[in-house]
């Protein structure tokens, strides 16, 4: 049996990964969850899996379950802010931490979980984004193992168990290619959220749909490979293959390529890491080659997607940079999605800051926190009009 | 450094391995070879390796390499006949024995290499088809690796590595269909031995080119697999993906499946197999994803393919069958390779050979022995007219 806390178990992950749980009682008990302020969903939860701890980030949202709880007799620890997600990352019982949290609020509690010593289970990719080199040496410091909650990361996860890293030529990570694959910068200006928003493949969250759609969201996995593989950026290879069926592959020395593949459902990469270093019981629907569309694979279009050309510059550079980067892409996003800004804007905004603000090469905890309001605040301040 | 003893070094698969191990004199040592007749070959071996033992099975042959070591002052053993096979099998200092004589001669000078201790890099399927229970039984006595030199059963090895062997749900043995893929049974009577011997993909020797035209290969891999990774017959499907990319792929019980993907040449498997648990420095092309055709998978056509359904069958019922089935299946192919037979009633004298003699469940070595002389007598007889 292994106890479970889930930092934001409202959002796409959480949910999937709660469906994950839902399946297999009897290896697993939730104990912690956590949410930003969707407390009908976690009053949903608390009916479901009698959690011990629950943390709303939002006071108000917090203090409506609190009501809840006491009004329907549950003994359940309701806490609000970021002490109460710190306290879901860090509960004495809980072996493993799904991190799936949206955004770089991960960092701080990831980091506390794995100083106390809890297993991670990794889908918050912007933790390893802004804070690669800080979260993998507390890792390593404290023998916890970060296992990736991602379709690509858990198939390179999988492709290199059972393998030396040292033969490792290569990562080839691969992408869908997004909803606009295919085509050129001036057919992006007048592209709508609700166009960005359907992706081909795979059913996510709103800031990871856009973020996919501009490939962003594969510059920051080629970080996020970089320091969970250890394997450096030029050894980092992003293949578009639009039929989403192989989730990412690794070259080896010898020419060797392994490969992983499944439909595409979130819920596989979730519950291969919870059941690591065993497998789960099939929740997600079969493979079914013979009614496959034949697989293809294609260069990514770098100078249409500059979003993924800028994640490879600032990953190399390091230091403050790919925190400039997030927070300027989280932002401008959002602005996106209110249509305050066009498509190809997003790109510029993540541009503008990284000009904007000085380069750092060592950094600490305080330095990304910092970084990141201020590039927040100056891309809200000079875009959000 | 590992020090190599080749049985059957002028075949297909002895060859590559000599170009592996030219490509790579630091870690391996060549002690021994073994051929059928090829005097010519084995004399150039000579040259180029400094073997400390030589084994031919022709008398004249082993006589010529005798007297050629005497003129040329070179002080290497050579011996002859199945005697000499055995002995460059569990020579002293040997520590892997790469098993590529085609057919089953294979079986005893495997069996005893295992004896031996020797670590088995096997080439010849024929040695598990026919002896599978006998042979993995005295390779687990003797503590002995058996690692199969083999692009599909290479690839599955590499797709179980570092999973637990419980949680395969299924193995996925690719095919590239041959070069009769889509053609039906009216449009095979006419084939000649020079069209069957034209493989889309893969540079063979003539017997399993011709075994790889009437998908007999694929049915010999599907014994071999059951052998090699104890995966029921009912788990292991044959998959035909003609570009021959994948070389194989293992299904997990959650609904994973990883592959091994490289270009279609055989001196990576080998090469794989030598290094093991190490991979070597790569001498095949590298998979270029950007240039590849499309990757597509069907099913086999097993009505117009007979000989791979019969392999399944005889597969499972076991016992002396699939020596039955090996053995006529051998004769059929030289005959046809003679233009004795046409390429249809390959399939029909190894049905005719499996009605002929009696089912025994209970077999041991000389019994395998026994049958294999008994029907190749019977189908050349009756055949060879």
């Amino acid at each position: 049996m292994k106890n479970i806390s889930i930092l934001g178990a409202t959002g796409s992950v959480g949910i999937q990964t709660l469906d994950v749980l839902k399946n297999d009682r009897e290896n697993f008990k939730l104990l912690a969850v956590t949410a930003n302020k969707n407390y009908s969903k976690i009053i949903e939860i608390i009916n479901e899996f009698n959690p011990k701890l629950v943390a709303l980030m939002d006071n108000v949202a917090a203090e409506t379950v609190r009501k809840y709880c006491i009004e329907h007799n549950k003994d359940i620890e309701v806490l609000a802010g970021l002490k109460g997600l710190t306290s879901a990352a860090t509960l004495k019982e809980v072996d493993m931490v799904v991190t799936s949290v949206v955004g770089m609020i991960g960092l701080v509690p990831t980091i506390e979980a794995i100083k106390a010593g809890k297993t991670i289970a990794l889908a918050n990719k912007e933790t390893l984004v802004v804070g690669g080199s800080i979260v993998i040496n507390e890792a390593i410091e404290h023998k916890v193992k970060i296992l990736p909650v991602d379709s690509e990361h858990g198939a390179i996860f999988q492709c290199i168990e059972g393998n030396n890293s040292s033969d490792i030529s290569k990562i080839l990570l691969t992408a869908s290619g997004g909803p606009f694959r295919g085509k050129k910068r001036d057919e992006l200006t007048e592209i709508l959220p609700k166009d960005a928003l359907k992706h081909p493949k795979w059913n996510m969250g709103n800031k990871i749909s856009i973020d996919s759609a501009t490939l962003m969201n594969k510059g920051l996995e080629v970080i996020e490979a970089h320091w969970l593989f250890s394997v450096p950026y030029e050894d980092i290879e992003v293949v578009v293959h639009p039929q989403s069926i192989i989730h990412s592959m690794v070259q080896y020395c010898d020419g060797t390529v392994l490969s992983q593949m499944a439909t595409a459902d979130m819920r596989l990469p979730i519950q291969y890491a919870l059941n690591y270093p065993k497998r789960g019981k099939r929740i997600i629907d079969k493979l079914d080659f013979y009614s496959l569309d034949k697989l293809s694979f294609e260069k990514p279009d770098i100078d249409t997607f500059g979003c993924l050309k800028l994640a490879y510059e600032v990953g190399k550079k390091g230091g403050n940079l790919p925190t400039i980067l997030n927070a300027a892409n989280e932002v401008a996003v959002e602005l996106f999605l209110k249509n305050k800004i066009n498509f190809l804007e997003i790109e510029d905004i993540i541009k503008d800051s990284l000009e904007k603000f000085q380069y750092r090469k060592d950094i600490d905890i305080d330095i990304i926190l910092d970084t990141d309001v201020k590039v927040r605040s100056y891309v809200d301040k000079k875009y959000n009009v």
